[in-house]
């Protein structure tokens, strides 16, 4: 298929955070400082206006990862090679763009380049982990965008402390994380992986899938967070015929809004994995939320219950479930993050048994590619830089400030 | 999990069928010969009926696969070990039953046990293929039964000519079938076993699996034969938010379940498949249907749409399939079913790109298996054998008979 070249998602993501948090995205441009509803610190908005600035070129930095022989494709945007698609227009405007996926260790391209640079772009898919030890040689940065989901990957505290704006571009792949995640509970649930292998290597042995296959309906499921990508999910979920479809978050969907998803919200988190056959989760990570799938819990869970993680490999403890993955207690557990990217070769997740892994790519589909990438800006008039970083500084993601206002991104 | 022991389906699916093919079940039970609408062939309804025949015991046989270790857990019904659980209760009849998996070749275990039985039972999953030859040698043969659906293994008309009954348990695995659906047109499109394949073997290549990766929304979806696995395709994947839903079949749906399904019909299944960035095969093998994704038809699909077949592997021409792959004009070609099973060592479907094969598993989860086994009618206090084969003689399958019906299955 050819991508669909839409810029949809991204401006209704735009809109719909500004209803969700009660701000509008223009407000991004205002130079004021605001203080976050939670939170002590006093968080300046769009501090860094890029065009607006009087002090000419900037370097903007990028990471990204090579996509080598599959970046011929040119709606392969979100690679090294490619850019992000935005090249030549930073270029035509004057500025200075370098790319990178050298990204670790200490003497790496990037710790090279980011000591001048002003704007650093990013990837939760080749997360360049930005400390706080980072930051402090970084001498002129202002700005760091992540083009995509999810900011974890930066000292969100050290980067607050500096004053530094981290924005990212919030919505832009709900749908393909939401897809990729009802994919792999169908995936566990079916057992489809090791039938899958098995005809690839030239065997054949239904028993030795089907022992392991049931179907989704009249199970239920539950997702942790009923933010934008749990509620993605559970519209999909909806004509699956579940007994329940549950979610837990700290906040309420309105009444019309729980009927049209069919779902039901759970007060308590541990009540609602006891009731669950497969629970999904769609929560940042964050201090409440890291180590939160760990031994304990898991034990709270039915067993042979799935787990699908398309959220932050942290969010799970790595030997809790792979151990559970062995004895049973868990019936699989998929997801496409890992506690450090690219996992280590001998990372636990890649050989336990009934997991749906994979490296990180569900919310990096070309589609969202095209969506996450500035470009569609800069295509559809956008062309202003001011315009640009101001639409994409969608809030400012200060550390658990998302989990404040609910689960969900 | 433990598989759901709800036979609640198999009665929903026998309402459906008397409903759909305007007779009820128990019409099977009256020994008349009807003839069905669109053929000649004049057709006995339940010919043999069992536990009333004055001839006292009846040897049955059934032919399943062979789950060897698997066969410990006692959910796992349909394999040669746990016999569809019901040789406790045939036995108990005073019959003598017998199983075996071996079903090839002129000297098999099936050829020397069927001389004599009076009832077969095969299943779509480990196929015994009943030729007229076979069926020549077959001298006290009564009755055929099918443990799931679809006796396209069966030469219908050689068992139609000597007035032998093929019933099969209609509706059984419907669910099952169109979960797994889903379940392969997301593997596809997001290009989810390359990616599984990667990490399980040590690797992390995100631009291997995400070059090729799209999302399903907006995108069109066509489904071939809008019968009972049809319309719940269409029903799982509303929540997608897809472009539109197609579906070709010769008969209607009614305009309120259209809209319940969000779907709309096509006349022409080329116009059709010249809309579609997915196809799903929902039709059963019979002659029209055979070869129908031949070359000339791939290519009037979209370039590089994906084609999903659950239902037969010969609706698909195997080398045409193949070319597809690797020319591209297929994005990816998915299923469980193929043209001989097991399929050979080099049967090309196991190696070309961009496949999501596995054996014959989608109507063979332990839940389907549960709704599938005869033991259902006896655990549920249809115990007497006349009742529970008539109840299973859903219908005759003529040879094109449900086509003549409309696709679906």
């Amino acid at each position: 298929m050819a991508s669909r070249k839409s810029g949809s998602l991204l401006l209704s993501g735009a809109k719909a955070l500004s209803k969700q948090h009660g701000f509008a995205a223009s407000a991004a441009n205002t130079r004021s400082t605001q203080i976050l509803p939670g939170f002590a610190s006093p968080c300046s908005f769009s501090r860094y206006s890029y065009s607006s600035s009087a002090e000419g070129q900037k370097k903007i930095l990028g990471v990204f990862f090579a996509a080598h022989e599959y970046a011929k494709n040119p709606e392969f945007l979100g690679c090294v090679e490619n850019a992000l698609g935005i090249r030549e227009w930073l270029e035509s405007k004057g500025h200075k763009y370098v790319v990178t996926s050298d990204k670790d260790g200490p003497n790496s391209e990037l710790d090279k380049e980011l000591a001048d640079a002003h704007i650093l772009i990013t990837t939760p898919f080749h997360p360049a982990y930005i400390t706080k030890e980072r930051l402090a040689k970084a001498k002129n940065l202002e700005l760091l965008v992540t083009a995509g989901v999810g900011s974890d990957h930066i000292d969100l505290r050290a980067a607050a402390d500096k004053g530094l704006t981290v924005s990212e571009v919030t919505g832009s792949n709900v749908t393909s994380v939401a897809e990729d995640e009802v994919l792999r509970v169908l995936t566990l649930v079916r057992n489809f992986a090791p039938g899958w292998k098995q005809v690839n290597e030239g065997g054949w042995n239904v028993a030795a899938v089907v022992h392991h296959a049931y179907d989704l309906i009249d199970r239920t499921v539950g997702t942790v967070g009923g933010g934008r990508i749990g509620q993605e999910v559970m519209q999909r979920l909806k004509g699956f015929k579940l007994k329940e479809m549950l979610y837990f978050d700290r906040h309420s969907l309105s009444a019309e809004r729980e009927k049209e998803l069919g779902c039901k919200r759970e007060e308590d988190l541990d009540t609602m994995l006891a009731k669950c056959d497969v629970v999904i989760v769609n929560t940042p990570l964050t201090d409440q939320t890291r180590g939160l799938f760990n031994k304990e819990r898991i034990a709270k869970m039915k067993k042979g219950a799935y787990l699908v993680n398309n959220a932050r490999g942290a969010i799970a403890d790595t030997m809790a479930v792979k151990e559970a993955c062995e004895s049973g207690q868990l019936g699989g557990y998929g997801g496409d993050v890992w506690n450090e990217q690219p996992a280590g070769k001998d990372h636990p997740w890649r050989y336990m048994p009934n997991n749906a892994m994979t490296p990180h790519i569900s919310g990096t589909t070309l589609d969202a590619q095209v969506t996450i990438s500035p470009q569609f800006f800069h295509l559809n008039a956008f062309a202003d830089c001011l315009r640009f970083f101001s639409s994409s500084v969608l809030g400012l993601l200060l550390h658990g400030w998302i989990f404040e206002f609910g689960f969900g991104f």
